[in-house]
């Protein structure tokens, strides 16, 4: 019923089929495989390119279809996590005109789930960044839908550090502007990618929403996280979030997984539940995020068989 | 020490065969075999024949054994569960007949232990229950041990939904009760087929009974309940409880397992602990009870081994 | 904002004056006054008269007035809280005669709150209630409505032992089912005599139903509640209510009152809270039951002012 | 050892004299008195002058003495919050004169305590406004220093709403920020006037600040606070704080009063608490606001004696 | 029902008129009065002599009575809390003789409840003190039954410092033992001064107790205690009990008063209940030990009406 | 980064062959091997000599890598856990001398890890203690140095039973004390054996020292432990903890392993992480020790990949 997967930006410096043997060795059904443009990153976990989709042809696509049967594994879905709305225009214009390209490599590939942001012009409110929220992702799912690719936004807010502040750089962050995202671009293939670590960071519930946006989860991330009382005590919610929380692997946060299972089966979800790995303790070396992946997927297995 | 399997009901199309091989195939030790009488069954999970106890003789039992050996899977007890105390005088007559029956069968197929409920008329209360209770039952249990089988009753309520209402078809259901049913029948032959998530729906604490009724702790089944919260503060209590919590597999719900394991241990308890699947989110196909059992597996291999 | 006041069903053997002046002595504002027609009480708290409503004239209403005034003490309301859906016709006729009764006897007195069951044959289930439910308060609230008195519906099960099994004797006990009689009979005279500690033993919020039904606050009783834990581990919520809880005063039992009262403010709720006093350990003699209404008093004073 | 107050904000259209009148009348021993310069206010609870520094002779000096006498009210400390960290310079140094003045007020008449805000540059990081915090708040102690008054800086984040986003508009926000703020501008009249509703609502530990600062708890503010948890479920910790979370009177939040005097007193603590009304359920009218302090006195006479 | 009084030992400097004078100006009904021989103290709250029983003539008695009907304040009981299995035999005897002679005392005044320590040796095992707390304690129940007095003993560990290690000096300190002790010297006259602040700290349920020694119950004292859970965590349970808690005043500690007077009114309890102050942040001066004793009261009233 | 071992000493009757087999069975990847010296065992898991140290010469070592290879095991470090602070001048002097054989031995192994108690003359005070525990242990430190061993103190307090009481044998049971022994003798090679069990039944935090020793854990031990709270109910903490409290396996008992794996991977520990079997519901024969392996490594596994 659910496939066990993870996002391939955990391992940046390998190829996709050395991601695909990697997901093999360590226990995976399948992988998020990461699309970002060529070029430098600028964030953490940002810039990785293991399928190109500005150079994805005929042939390309049968490489990839070989890849996944040598190896036994599936793609959950294509993902590139930039910001469509970010204040320097020229950033904001390539990110969407890659965006759709994602979503046609996804389909051109037979698939049917890409994940992204929304996108966030940081310096300004919910309210005034909504106009260009409309204005940009109007047409994004216009064409998601004439490709017939679900488009899943991650619910992360990014907003963890100071280049980050005030406003974070993804609008998509909590069931009020879920609501409101919906309303004002009502679609099928308009969805979350929804990650539960993010609302337990927000001192939010995160097993209700899961039955209020039953037909909007497209995909799954399984990433956990630990509250740091010590330094919330210190510092209160008013600071910078990652002054007082810590990503972790699932398993060693927060999240009641059992809970968490037991939501999503009962809201009728059936598909991919990819772990993304951004636990420091785990990033000194590739061993180490083998290690991860090996680990995450040694204790999601209790509840996907 | 203790083994694991899972109760045949949630496999009503398969062969004793083909339980047996998909016992082996998702990670079992054991089954507890339905045993039915033939006819029509009446409600979900029961009516199931995996063992014709009416036409077991010598070739059937050997082949019975035979299929243990084959698949490495043994026989964790004979299982029936019908109301032996119905107010419709012919179905209950029938009940414990059968009862009876598959009692002989257990000492048959050289096993000792049987499993099934008390019954109950519910339309009456407890109190007016206990003279019929007291007359079915005296006679079941001095067949049990003449037979030397073990009787373990499950302490479900039967109390679900509207056709159960208001008593439930089965007295067996709390602490108080069983009390009551030790000391009006001692015997050692006649105690209980623990199941904790009936507890736990009715906010009862699971952990102290096992200590308390360390003796008669005589099959376990494995089934976990999850309370929907959002669901009782609409209807409470006194509304059916299936319109406030949902079964659940291991791990999905409020048990403890851990906890439960841990006590059971303590108590002394060796011997089969059998999942019973009833969780809708996993009854859509015979793939998903199979994938439910698998997993039921994986969650449990971590308390048995 | 709120004035504090106590139920008179505690003080069966007081006249209504010796009733305002027990008011005043022990640190009240108002008090509910029990409406039952003359005859004997057949259950507990049940079938007093503190004013007898069928001999209610000019004289009596300003005998009542000038007893308030000299006591400094209001009627927060009329309270009587008969089966008007009792299976024997007879007694569910007079029981929705006399409320009629009251509610004219509440506007004579230009009062504009009385308090009641709706009331329940006990041996049917809610849906087959709802036809006489519909038939009988369809008028009774007609008749609120012409004569401006605001019908506060108590929300007890009135199921709390064995002569009341298994459907209790009122079926105003949860959100879901006011839902249905606020749609069925829609007027701004049906409401709530709201009492938190009846779904405290439901297991269920008391805090939430006040937001969602804020404009049908019509009347609060303060009455607390203790689950007994040890009895409950035995017996669990299918066994009758009093073999599990215990009707306490306020600040002896479960319920959080700040938070009670916080929530009761901002709704906007300006009127009376009434204790209820049903707690065994207060009933041995008048004396005890007035150390209740002062304990009642000194404790709820932190919250009314 | 403890005396009970509250903030005058609360009382804007009544003169000292019924400011202290209403002290007394609810039970209150002493009032934090407001000295804002006369002009228009600009944001709730704000722009309140009971006293007037600026005309603050002898005679008015002696006419404040025997109002205290004559009601039996102390003054807790002089009150004044204003943002003297202002973007708008002329606001901020205005903001940074009148504070000394009301330093200079508090010690003409006769007392040691003086309350106020750091203030903020809210578009500014916490970083980016240090050096103007330097700058501004060294001359302002050294004043303090030189009269003999402690100055007691709320730990309020200021920042509710819209108009306060992103970075509210006083530094003090949390136990980091303080040690900074300690450490920087070393001074015995230098501390803190502590609320610990600001604590919570930023989901911080409000008692171990109390152990940790016990030499910096110069005036003591008591308000309660309520998480409304279906807001904070639907908008998350980064939405305005007002959004998700209500001020509330002393008893009806989360704090745990009971705790925190314990904590108090141990720390050695003497001196005046002071309740600040900011529930809006009791703001309608006058007397709602009057109801509240007499409920807040009684809420914590139980620890103040 | 209930009465409210304290502890004498809280106010050594005054005389027995004086103490009463203070529990009429600070609220209190009764007082447990202290009866130590002359001499001089050894340890704190000890030593104090309110009564001075070896000089307890007709004249004596008389006058206590007047005072008693002066003040209207009644005395709860007489108390001594000394060591009688101290492993000096000269100071356990004399110990043992003057409980003896303070119950004849209590008598004498015409009261029935003396209240005092069972003591121990503390370098002893419980079972290496067992004999001579037969031998010591037989004679006194029996003397105790002879004037008709009931002797509660405070269930206190005496287990709080270096000096008091390893065993603490009294043996009185859990229901296991309290079992021990009245199975081998069962009287109705040998009961217990229940304190709940000493299963507090022993991290034990402090109402099942309650309701298991229900008739045992014959003192009781409000003490309330806090756990500091950051000195626990540095040095644990084994350390000194006084390196990781606080005796408080009731309603600053964890004991919660609401359960705790629930549970004690239902278990048929009828008498004193009196506080007894060792909550050093409230001993600096007598001003403040008559603070501690107004708060109290105001504090339990919520409770005793 | 981390690897699963076991304490040898749950297998008394194996060679070290038949250890390593067992290891490898039974899904570990190293052991911790008991080395006491020959001779008759006097407590429970004391006494058990899987490598002789006192007969360690080449050829021994050579074998002992070769079985290593062999099994596909390592030796997570060599352990031995007397009393060298022993009242028994003998005996302390003997176990000081063999723990410094230890440490050669494991430095001849080419190990960096040895295993110890610090030990305590159980009838004096840790004060008392302290000359001693100087005396003892700067010699053994400056040995591990000279050796380059690092040396893991277990934080067992060894008191558990009457025999132990009151002090318990060994010093190290407390983050106060830690600091103490850390203070006094500043050493790299002096560190701990971390097992949270331990710091459970002293109703400790076992998170924060992980963080606040970082540096100082050497080793660790996976052994959990459940709190019997209806016998600490009865008997309290200052009752020998074997009264209240069961060691179990991990997983059967009240650590949140989630949450110890998330702070000791944040530590930056990478190295063994030894289960120690002391649960007695699985020691009733070697099959049942190793069905407790088994499921120890299953459990576990979730963790450590």
């Amino acid at each position: 019923m659910l496939t066990l997967g993870f996002v391939s930006a955990i391992l940046p410096e390998l190829s996709l089929e050395e991601v695909f043997a990697t997901a093999s060795e360590t226990g995976h059904d399948c992988v998020e495989v990461m699309c970002w443009p060529l070029g430098k990153s600028t964030r953490r976990y940002a810039g990785i390119t293991h399928i190109n989709v500005d150079e994805l042809g005929e042939s390309q696509i049968d490489e990839i279809h070989r890849l996944q049967d040598k190896y036994g594994v599936t793609i959950s879905g294509l993902g590139y996590y930039p910001n469509a709305l970010a204040p320097d225009r020229e950033e904001a214009d390539a990110a969407a005109a890659h965006i759709k390209k994602v979503i046609s490599a996804t389909a051109a590939l037979g698939l049917d789930r890409m994940n992204t942001f929304i996108g966030r012009d940081w310096n300004k409110s919910v309210d005034d960044n909504w106009p260009k929220f409309i204005e940009t992702w109007l047409p994004i799912i216009q064409h998601a839908e004439a490709e017939g690719v679900r488009v899943g936004i991650e619910n992360c807010p990014m907003s963890f550090t100071a280049d980050e502040w005030p406003g974070g750089k993804n609008l998509a962050r909590s069931p009020a502007i879920w609501r409101r995202m919906f309303t004002d671009i009502p679609s099928e293939y308009f969805g979350l990618n929804y990650d539960p670590s993010h609302l337990v960071f927000q001192q939010m519930d995160y097993l209700k929403p899961m039955r209020d946006f039953s037909d909007k989860l497209f995909h799954i991330h399984a990433k956990d996280v630990r509250i740091d009382r010590d330094r919330l005590d210190e510092v209160g919610i008013l600071a910078h979030p990652n002054e007082y929380h810590s990503p972790k692997l699932p398993g060693l946060g927060e999240v009641d997984w059992g809970k968490f299972f037991s939501t999503l089966t009962d809201t009728g979800y059936r598909g991919p539940v990819c772990v993304e790995v951004e636990d420091r303790a785990y990033e000194g070396s590739l061993d180490d995020r083998k290690s991860a992946l090996r680990q995450s997927a040694a204790f999601l297995r209790q509840f996907i068989a």
